[in-house]
């Protein structure tokens, strides 16, 4: 498996790790959710100051407004900050 | 580093590997992207039995029409394909 095929199982992993089985599938309370970002993005919660920060991330991601988000409601999540990481990681290269 | 962070991180270097320094920062061109799908990418391809595959994800990706993809054009790509494989496997789950 090339490094870019274990990183997206990855991101499917650590998805069904938090996940209970909900109705429709594997998805996300606003609880575990909040477990997953502390346990797997610590770096993340850490540059956020609000202390709503999850509440408003589960609103942002959660669709269909079912309380819950299914992966493709959490996969969003995780590609924007990771676009914004890269945004910042080129403004930092660029700064040198 | 957390497994998430781990994976974030590993798509950014990814497509910094193959990208090429452009105008506005890093970006594909559809030479660079078909190089990155089949070495990183080799079990997506295979799946794929229309020759012009590269030219369709090209074309789909490209939002502003310059010819090139920079990160923020590539990441939906990979979210895509994730969410196409978490669906996939939780069928075949399902099915077992």
């Amino acid at each position: 498996m090339t490094d870019l095929e274990k990183s997206m199982e990855s991101m499917i992993t650590v998805f069904n790790k938090y996940a209970h089985d909900g109705k429709h599938g594997k998805a996300l309370t606003k609880k575990e959710l909040r477990k997953l970002i502390e346990a797997e993005l610590p770096n993340f919660l850490k540059t956020q100051k609000n202390p709503n920060t999850v509440d408003h991330i589960m609103k942002d991601l959660d669709q269909n407004k079912d309380d819950v988000l299914d992966f493709e409601e959490f996969m969003p999540f995780i590609a924007g900050l990771t676009m914004a990481c890269e945004k910042y990681c080129s403004m930092s290269a660029k700064k040198k």
